[in-house]
């Protein structure tokens, strides 16, 4: 306790000499914050801030005083939150002198969109953790902070405490992806790994999951893969400088994986997760172009994002430079979160009273994004057959015609009818599509159960 | 082609604004950059440099330019070095009025922080990937950063392009970090994992690792545990914001692992790495110090840090609010360490171009060292004993003397002499230590052959 204070007081010269040397706008190297928000994620940011602020005052150089909260329902108890502070007029809040950073973690789209534009617009910067918002908003919000000259910050809205957003900002600044893979959807990958450990159905493991607080009411979002792809819109648009929105990308979610599936795929050495897939694709001419796409996808056990378990998140990182990185950890959670969000207040807050400003949106590259069809993949096909002589021949003949080459079949005998399970050499989304179709009708196929992606 | 074009057209006035804006000494948006060094690094970092020059325009928002590179040996061909680039006088470069940012990349300690600290006098902003330096000098350099009000970057300085510089300065800057744990050094890993795979003798492994690159002709550094005892420095100052140098930190090296500590370690379900762990120790009054330590640890076969094999490096993270967060990846080599300095040095150069400085070294927690003997460790302690009754109960007695608990032991007969193998419950250094000691006088007791730490 001692050693804080004292370290408190000789810091105290130096911080003072800081803010007075380049402030730009924070009164007296004091940042006020207003915090729109007071669900699981806004209640720890206001906890820790408290809790913690004589770190927040050293690392940020200046104190952060939380001038008030906006909630929707004023008669809902707020625990450990000053009366006084409460208020449901969220744009007079942001629109306060003192206000200098507003932190945005309501939820939706419409409306927090409307306050943080407004945030923006009045000078204040911004952090959020708001993926759906950021996927769907980028250009907008990004100009409107660019005009401003203020910062948007949004590390929370990827993998809550995972370092995503700021390995692609700032740590790969000098780098050139190339691809980006990862479980950023903890709800889907508890649910695979429940079936993956367990035997159970798809139903089964989603009403678990739903048990245990994993997936929501509602688990639409999550179980289609669209939480996942405003993740992937923000990796692909961070990543390659260009952007890339939530309706860009290709998205299938995990509602159609089947116990069968997952059993076929730990046969063969895989598990299947639901993975977001952010590449850049390189034409014969070098010209380039982008692919966002999020879908179950057959991971080897070998590869490290086999491994990641339950609820947790990783992202799996190539680059030209660097190679190979991978960031693992809790995806999210009111904690986790907080620590994100809060890791942004201490870059905004800092840069009210130091000066400077974050980097931010950057689409220079403008890459083109390519046609789902165009991107290839490895492929696990598992059709039902007559059992019968010169099925696998007829089959192999249907995927001669259309070019894609097979790696192996293993053929299954189940009674009256056999399995076939042909894993296929890279190949066209197109071109499978269509030799999917094509299989569909030689004689003997009675049908083409399941067609998963190879590949971390 | 064309896309890449048009896009640089409609950012130039973006650019151009931006720049006008906050400039704080660089001219007209372009930066000038010192290349101090060109080794296999300083090589990478000028190549990549030259190649993506578009690139690093448009993400600094104005033109990097190599302004020099300063080299010991003149007469040494440089390939892709244009002659006119090339000095020998380093103080002559760093000081010329064009060069915004100085990238040290030359190794060693004492000529480096001739330089660095010149440099930054000068009010140059200076990149370094040199992990000694920064270890071993930091408050000196932090001191004269903050002097000139100018940036110190050392991403590269720890695991190369694993971001656990930028992860511990920025993203976890809300957080409160309670322990970090991490394989640091390629070398050390790889002979540890050679040895576990093949069942090799160190010596055995060592010259492999040598054969292949892997370590050095001296190999001292990497096999005594300096150099992760240089990164555990630089971790634990940044991740508890207090100061930790260099020698400040326990280290034990690998060269006394044997194969039969690999063994029994395998046996009980282990793997043996050499970890740095920088962690925060709670008193009972509630008091706090920090402790960093280098040694062979024995971690579980189910913790993530287990499966990193080969030269791979990966850092594991406890925080407060954050959880668990793992980092993997290359943590040595050019490429690597390259990407880590082109990252820092966009950092640096948008500073020069936009106003505003990274956050730097801010050790205002100001904790205390914890001695080593304070610290407490579960332990893996391997013993031969004479192969008669009642040699359990007298060992037992040992421990059970000095108040430390036993979790399991395991007995083996290996002919006359029989061992024993103690897993304890966690104990303090100094108790440990003079257990180990009342032990080895123990009658019937021939040898304690090893003492490993347990636990990532």
């Amino acid at each position: 306790m001692n050693a804080t204070t004292q370290a408190a007081a000789s810091n105290q010269k130096q911080d003072a000499t800081i803010s007075g040397g380049s402030s730009s706008g924070a009164r007296a190297g004091s940042v006020g914050v207003a915090l729109l928000g007071m669900g699981t994620v806004g209640a720890e940011v206001f906890r820790l801030l408290e809790e913690n602020s004589n770190d927040f005052t050293h690392r940020i150089g200046g104190a952060v005083e939380i001038k008030g909260v906006a909630v929707s329902n004023m008669s809902k108890p707020r625990p450990g939150v000053p009366d006084e502070l409460l208020t449901d007029d969220a744009h007079a809040l942001i629109n306060r002198d003192d206000v200098d950073v507003v932190v945005e973690v309501i939820g939706g789209i419409d409306y927090p969109r409307e306050l943080v534009l407004a945030a923006l617009k009045a000078g204040k910067s911004v952090v959020t953790a708001n993926k759906a918002l950021v996927a769907a908003h980028a250009d907008e919000l990004a100009a409107a902070a660019d005009a401003a000259d203020v910062d948007l910050y949004f590390e929370a809205a990827v993998a809550a405490a995972i370092p995503v957003v700021g390995m692609l900002r700032r740590s790969l600044a000098g780098d050139k992806i190339q691809r980006i893979s990862g479980i950023v959807n903890g709800t889907t990958n508890f649910i695979l790994d429940a079936m993956a450990s367990t035997g159970a159905s798809y139903d089964e493991a989603l009403a678990e999951a739903t048990r245990l607080g994993y997936a929501e009411a509602d688990p639409t979002a999550d179980v289609e893969g669209h939480d996942a792809a405003s993740k992937a819109a923000i990796m692909a648009s961070l990543g390659f400088h260009t952007r890339v929105k939530f309706e860009d990308v290709h998205c299938e979610g995990i509602s159609a994986v089947t116990a069968k599936d997952i059993a076929a795929a730990d046969q063969a050495g895989y598990v299947i997760k639901l993975l977001a897939i952010c590449e850049r694709l390189v034409a014969e001419d070098g010209s380039e172009s982008v692919n966002a796409r999020v879908h179950p996808t057959l991971v080897s056990k070998e590869h490290p994002l086999a491994s990641v378990n339950e609820s947790y998140n990783a992202i799996f990182v190539e680059a030209e430079a660097a190679g190979s990185l991978m960031f693992y950890g809790n995806g999210a959670g009111g904690n986790p979160t907080a620590s994100a969000v809060l890791g942004d207040l201490v870059g905004a807050a800092r840069n009210k009273v130091h000066g400077g400003r974050a980097p931010g949106e950057n689409t220079y590259a403008n890459l083109p994004l390519a046609d789902f069809g165009e991107v290839t993949a490895r492929y696990h096909i598992d059709m039902e057959v007559d059992d019968r002589a010169g099925m696998l021949a007829a089959v192999a003949q249907e995927f001669a015609k259309s070019g894609v080459s097979i790696r192996t079949v293993r053929q299954q005998d189940t009674g009256h009818t056999a399995r076939l399970i042909v894993v296929t050499h890279s190949a066209q989304e197109k071109v499978l599509d269509a030799t999917v179709h094509a299989l569909s009708n030689v004689p003997g196929v009675k049908a083409v159960d399941s067609v998963i992606r190879l590949g971390a």
